[in-house]
């Protein structure tokens, strides 16, 4: 089994307790999360070799932040440091009508000011099976595009799987700079991961007869979106999740797979969330594991949309369940009923 | 812009952690709140020049609710400082079938005892536009009562808009008590506001087909309690809350608007609720700020609505949105997707 | 009125805050509970004169615990101090599709390792009018069991009622070991209370018609499970609990009872789960006392149900409600408006 | 074993978290706690047969604090239920050079508003060894120096022995009230405790040569003070504690008996304060503990200082300290060493 | 009376419970803070027309640090708002023999980075009688350096009286850059505060046989070093901080006063420490707010010190103490009695 | 460098929040320790290859602790997974002259249950350098200490060096049997660690002239006892640690060194306790991380007890203090100034 390396971002992540808005709070729980590592943490709890690569400034929110991932199993051996300071974003709980809101303070992140020659690709990618990164990453700054970049081309070199989550994110760029970046690392894609939005935001490839906000899904235009955009980049696989907020309460949450030409759909949860935030990445880490596992299409979009779903039920990003868990969901057992 | 003053009591609210009871906790929440309070809050949080008038007495609780007030920016210059305490209520949250339940510790408080020399409405009222009270101020004691009739009249002579919420307490009056006093303060009202229960309980006026634990609502039926109320004290523009209790934890919020004859019924709203205490006063703000902003009708009661929609996700009693938020929903998003 | 003696083990809960999961909790509440001893807490709830027996060791733990009991108005003063350590168990809470997941450590504790000359039966059942066990206690071990089935002689010679909640865990023995037990003490039992799982597992008798998890509930089926438990044991009162499982956070809960040969079926309330664990035994103690009280079938298994409806609405193992929220429940009231 | 019946108010304590100010709280912790019924708590855990009466409303808070002194084995049997409120007051920890605080609410209370004919001494007393109060009770009101009056009268009549700690309270009333109501009692009584304060306050008694701020304390001085008291009322024992107030963190303490026209001094200890409120209440605990278990003058003090001395490092009012580790610091082993 | 403008930096502080450091937190409290705004805070608190000025960006923390100081009274009208990101520290409390410890994240802040052009002087100035800023504003960037000695112009020419608190930051700057800016603010100022270190690492002033570490101060040598400091810049008054570090939990605290060439030295307080930041600034709010009273310079200065010594008993940087707390120790009751 | 190995139990330690006493606790935190694993965190901590061995049971509370372990960087890929349970302790931290209890839940713990065979020394101590366990180990059972001996054998034919720590556990095992397994051990060690009390109860060697509740501490007696316990059983270095309890908030500590005949005695500390527990393993961490980098004796000592001193501001077992800290302290600042 080779090592999974996840590329990007990690922050400290600050929440009031419970349904506390950040204007009211005095107090903040901090937990360290971003996409990757968020994607990082899920495939060591599924017994994967995990590498999380960023860079991170040298004080004790790193350490703090080393040290969760470290517990986890997650290798932080590439992780540099150096720069001033890691990024920082603030989480509402929503619930009802009020939506969860998350505030960033990442500008300025050592990995966003990182140059291409803080990272040594070839010994990152030695010994590798798959690499892992975000669209966010490459949102960060120029550099940071350039780096994700040559990680792509590395890792194409050497043979190693690339998987991308589209996740657009607006207040990093715009639509215009995410679309002809992410043109650019596309093509090195062999797994694409994105929501509905994600895809019609950087590619402008749009989904005919979907309303995203009145909740109403349409299997053909997912897969039409799927198609468009494995043709576009020639990229075999495509994944899209598909969640109906019904409130910031309750999501109706599905996934789809798009491989060699073909679109399976997995089993629709309708979820009571506790936490949402990681829930895309939460969907990526299962994927990951489940093809690389070597798990059919069906199978596979199963074990990714069930590990979601469960991660909707988990404090925090980071998705703390095993696969035994999953497997038990997706297999049909979603009663909650006490496991005494 | 005038200054709209808000009159009567504020006590020091304490709950319960999470959904534990009374009888179990050993620590408790303690926040300010009441219902004018709440009102003058929702209004500074709308821009508006909101000034709370009360009477606390000279300690450290005191000076802990006004630092919150001020806080808001609510004016609390005209605050008088006397008397022997300040009224305490428990709060305990429900869920499910268990009722929320509120234990009140507020005899004996300074604005219950206070004196109508106490109080300079022309002073107070220096500037205003608009007066709201409540029908729980004048309900605290006799003294309370003439007070808010003596700020009823002043308001009235200087061309203040007057708007009361009927908040009907049976710990605090009968409903004949109630029904004399509040018939006394009805005729200088220009805003009335209540729900179905309050209609009955302080005048009789019920409303024909309505079950209020049953959930079914005839809006017939409260266009006739609001015609019935409007034409018995001439008040132009009469609000009722439509609250249909599904459980503790979930219930069907909507609201109607009485004005010049026609009645204007808001969207209904399944609320997942966090917190629902202070959810009538937030549509008391938001219908306050609507009309006194020259809202329509229809988009003065959707605004107090959907503005009070949101209270029920929002922990203690003050409303902490902000009018992009209450538009949005009443604008139709109400799904509570993440805001980054 | 007599003694109600509860017999069984009391432990140390142990849960994370919220629905942290206990891999990830860094604080845990405590508080201390059991099968009889929830029941004990019901039944002094209720005003009955309620007394618990068990063995403890002699510590801070089992100090704090009886301290508890006492508070209640639980009389302890048969419980018996030595042996080695008090059970523990961990709970976490589950939410969604995530189930609730208990761990126990109980193994060793001073109850299961106690003798049958620990207890003077004699003097505990001095007065008593009801004997209530689980099917927990003889299960913990053979001694545990000797003492069960000594305490039901003692009972039945004495006069004193005996009721019995199956409560199969398997995690303590197999269903051959439980049947086989359990035959030996049914026949001293006077009501017998289970769930669908238990009898079957117990007893081998299934319900036909009934899928737990797909939540559908057959009412003929649940009354051949009844009069089969009935005749074989020669039982005259039967309870069943009938919990439909949508998910962790949201349950259907009803009951019947099966009394000469007749069965009585509650009303079916849908729950949305604040603390699920001590449901049934709530149910134990609400129809303890309704039958002790001289309800009539109906009402009793109404209030046994709308008891254990409202425990889920409530923070830890014993049920914090009274009477005559009880009773307000059951006579349809549970609309959850909040009580002023 | 008689009865050891303690006489007088239980308010809910609320104190923010910490060294936090009461201005500044967003949280308060809640228990519950008075003078004597302190002491009951006290003689509970030294295994005495207490009683503590009193008058409290009928609500949660009540039953609260009643299942609390029942957990501690305190019989409640014999508090009378009515009346309106629970007083309340607020306990802000001071540290250094800032003084603690205390801010009561307790005007109107259940107690203070209660009649003579609200309480059976007969029945109470029956069967009672002790009865303690403290210059507290009679300051609440008249009615309730009338009920003190009445207690002491049936008590003497029956041959139960009378404690009284003076405990002046200048908030509640003046040194002249205080002196000429508190002559009125102490003829009844058999042991007095005081600390030098109240001496003076209320009866006029000063310690020459005595300095408490400054910390210095003659032994003559305060013998000369017991023995006025002793003398002028006629009261065999009387118990002064001797408290030196470095700062709110460290304190001197220690105290004197004065018995049969002897004094017996403590030893003194430098206490690092945890919670300094109760410290006295819990002085008078081990003193009657000490008194009514037949030790020597020598002893008793050196037990009743020990064991406040411990109380000091116990958070809230209750004093939670075994027998053992009241005898083990009395026996000289104040060095805290880790019990393992 | 005019109004105090306090010009500079407010951020948000995150400090883990208790004495946890940051790499162990789960929880982290934010509160918001720094050294002008906590100035501001004490003569808020002293009943003085305090006013503070910084520029902030437009989210959810600049609404709760905004709430929080117009809570106190302080008029945030003249906060400008833009930029990117408040400044955020993280604070760890030390004990014993480990130091506190803070770790800043305040670079790119939007009052680092704000432009002279952001303020207008001449508004902000218009009715002030004083002007107060410390050695951090102009040490964040040379922007910010320029706007203090425009303020600084503005101010003389107004008649505004200007204090400075040197407080040297060396991870903001160099000594050699700040002696060389400070020298240039200098000359405005009017009264001057600073600790030993400030003075010798920002103008060289160093002052002989005083060994910080070693905790032995010199009344020569603090004189010399004040007197260099008047006579080098023509600065009328200096104020200077007189620490002893015993350890992190003890400090010796005092002060001196140097005005028209004598000097005045407060009593030394041994204070055992719950919350050290934002110490010195409680020194300087309350020597700003003594000397602008008209009290006498061995009053101020004792003044200052008492109120800085309170402060170490308090919280979070604000000073939560009241003019009467601070008379009242600095009138020689520092027993820390509880105040019932 | 090579492996340091640290074999014994870790068990959840479960503690009330800041002085609360287990009696009273509603909340525990939960943390994961022993006397091996603190050291092992000791030495990952200072930059070690560390590795932790033991065996625990298959639940979520190992999942934890080990995720713990890993996060500090130490190896767990050695722990033996299995049993019954993981043994527990309570811990309340006493204040003044309260002494901290602990109170051990430790039986049946799958450490204390396990088998030699559960372990393969040859392959744990393949690049070993170092191998430490303490006295507690052998004392959990005849297995434990037979474990124990054999890995004592591998070490030694292997060239690994040993420490121990005598840890002398009267609860789980007399003098006796603890003088006789350990000495079968201490023949094998080249590095003995202990207190005053250790040597006397395990091997009755005693320090003339010393009186450990007393505080007095003679250098020729601790050197007499390293001496005998030296030559005793041939272990070229001893190291004691000298503590002073002046009371459970504040000890004097130091330590002493013999290596080569010759004593070392480290400077004394007057320490303000945060949390005393671990601090002997924090000096056993120290000692070895100095010894096993070639520090000169005097220095090695300087350097554990410098260690262990911060230790004792630190909450929790593990020593969180980095190089750096330890070394300042040692070199003489124990000031506590903050560093900003």
């Amino acid at each position: 089994m080779g090592k999974f390396v996840c590329f990007g971002e990690i922050m400290a992540r600050l929440n009031p307790l419970g349904y506390l808005r950040v204007v009211q709070a005095e107090q903040l729980e901090i937990s360290y999360a971003g996409g990757e590592a968020n994607v990082a943490v899920s495939l060591a709890n599924y017994g994967k070799d995990a590498s999380f690569v960023t860079k991170l400034p040298d004080n004790d929110l790193t350490k703090s932040a080393l040290r969760k991932l470290r517990g986890y199993g997650v290798d932080v051996s590439d992780v540099v440091l150096g720069g001033e300071r890691m990024g920082i974003y603030f989480v509402e709980k929503g619930a009802s009508q009020r939506a969860s809101k998350v505030i960033y303070d990442r500008k300025y992140s050592s990995i966003s000011m990182a140059k291409p020659e803080d990272f040594d690709w070839d010994k990152i990618f030695d010994g590798a099976e798959w690499f892992h990164f975000t669209g966010i990453t490459p949102a960060l700054s120029d550099e940071a595009a350039e780096v994700c970049l040559e990680a792509c081309k590395k890792a194409k070199g050497k043979g190693v799987k690339i998987s991308c989550d589209l996740n657009y994110r607006n207040k990093l760029w715009s639509s215009e700079k995410a679309g002809q970046v992410m043109a650019g690392l596309m093509e090195y894609v062999d797994v694409a991961i994105g929501n509905e939005e994600d895809c019609e935001k950087v590619f402008g490839i749009k989904s005919e007869g979907t309303n995203v906000t009145g909740g109403s899904l349409s299997k053909e235009g997912y897969t039409v979106v799927a198609e468009t955009l494995s043709k576009k980049f020639n990229i075999p696989t495509v994944a899209i999740t598909l969640r109906s907020s019904l409130s910031a309460s309750d999501n109706k949450w599905a996934g789809m797979l798009y491989v060699d030409g073909k679109s399976y759909f997995s089993k629709e949860y309708l979820v009571h969330i506790v936490d949402r935030v990681g829930g895309g990445d939460s969907f990526g880490g299962g994927l990951i594991y489940a093809l690389s596992s070597g798990y059919e299409p069906q199978k596979a979009i199963e074990f990714a949309v069930a590990a979601s779903c469960l991660k909707h039920s988990i404090e925090h990003d980071f998705n703390e369940v095993t696969i035994d868990e999953v497997t038990k969901l997706m297999d049909g057992d979603g009663s909650g009923r006490v496991q005494r």
